[in-house]
């Protein structure tokens, strides 16, 4: 017998930006695995059971929710956001290609969401209306090297660049070397939004300049976004500015 | 005396990938300005206007929304997928800057929604499970020289690539050459998904390598991921594929 497994995406953390999909996949479900605070997020009914677990553990976690899925249980993998994107999907993959031939089998659906650097770039304008790349900055699942070459070859050839997992207390240093790269590669007057918790009652949009840029203003709930040298700043009185990446890029018309 | 200016992502199209945040926006709107297409997908009180416009219209209809909103209205600019990735949030950033003062004191909310590359991403598996970018292929904002520059850059350095706008009329040759740049770059092996119309009742996800891409499988509702040298297919017994981009990369463990 072969359960179900849902991959699913609750979006940024407010509950307006969950979708329909991901709230009836929730509502199907009976065991939950994810990292505890996206858990906490959900209201669940007494015969629905959680499996929390540390954000470290993505591998294990995902191998424990399909051994359950296709034990016939109806299971749910939790990720806040988008699952595709820096998430669970690829850990459900990865663990599905190594498995028993049963976890072939399972019956799985993925349900997207809204990723954070949609929700921090609707807070600060438009700072990805141009061609933009999604750069996660840990190095634990790939060297360092290769994470300054990509960053070198995107702010060269103008992409607009969000960074996922820009800092965390075993990860200090990363993203002020990220700075550095950036400014060697880009106008010191390019903004850069540091966008935590976009959408939540504790949300802060913070503009600067890549001079000015303070990898401190980052912690792990943080989306950092790094303009092109075509993204530029209109100031509003008595309003926050806004950020705009235009559309027209490196002598469109 | 200043209205309030929504500008809106409903999502991919199927009505449960709508968030309750673009419900409610719409819900306190009463002139609607977007391609017919999409507001067609809206379900419109009596008391509520529409103003339908051709997709090449952008700058006219952010005008139009602005000034209505500076007259007082409660006005919604209303985008497919989300408004911030290659869609009407710019445009009505750039009509800001060029336009009058009122529009900067206008009321300005915009509201992130799943944008088609998550939606398609989520029907193939985790394509975009390591670092990616999202590239228009339109040349009518941007010389076809800069367009070609960055496929080069973002293949050469591991990115997963996903394509917006990559073929229509008025464009038919550009998604052709794209496949021909990056078949110098990337494995012919490359999986490339074409994802058209991901949720809705008329969907197509179709799986193919680089080498047998056909730009014929695309429309103007096509979203094209191209996968990274990483990325590869996960074969399943009388079920479709998966496309998988391990979090691992470049001799990471």
């Amino acid at each position: 017998m072969s359960g179900k497994l849902f991959v699913v995406g609750t979006g940024p953390g407010n509950p307006d930006q969950t979708t329909p999909e991901a709230l009836a996949a929730i509502e199907a479900s009976h065991v939950f695995f994810g990292y505890g605070p996206y858990l906490d997020r959900l209201t669940l009914r007494p015969d629905q059971r959680r499996v929390a677990s540390d954000n470290r553990e993505e591998l294990a976690r995902a191998k424990d929710a399909l051994h359950t899925a296709a034990s016939g249980e109806r299971v749910c993998v939790v990720s806040g956001g988008d699952p595709g994107v820096f998430a669970m999907a690829a850990a459900v993959l990865e663990s599905i290609e190594a498995g028993p031939p049963a976890w072939r089998a399972v019956d799985l659906q993925i349900v997207p969401g809204v990723t954070a650097m949609l929700a921090v770039a609707a807070r600060a304008g438009a700072p990805l209306g141009h061609d933009f790349c999604a750069i996660s900055l840990s190095d634990n699942l790939k060297p360092w090297t290769v994470i300054e070459a990509r960053l070198r070859a995107v702010a060269t050839a103008g992409l607009v660049i969000a960074l996922y997992n820009p800092i965390s207390k075993a990860r200090p240093w990363q993203l002020g070397t990220a700075f550095a790269i950036l400014r060697e590669a880009l106008p010191w007057s390019t903004p850069v939004i540091f966008g935590r918790a976009a959408g939540r009652p504790d949300e802060a949009i913070t503009i600067m300049t890549l001079a000015e840029a303070d990898p401190g203003r980052a912690d792990m709930a943080t989306c950092v976004i790094i303009g092109s040298p075509e993204t530029r700043i209109i100031e509003r009185d008595g309003m926050s500015p806004l950020v705009l990446s235009p559309r027209s890029t490196g002598g469109g018309t």
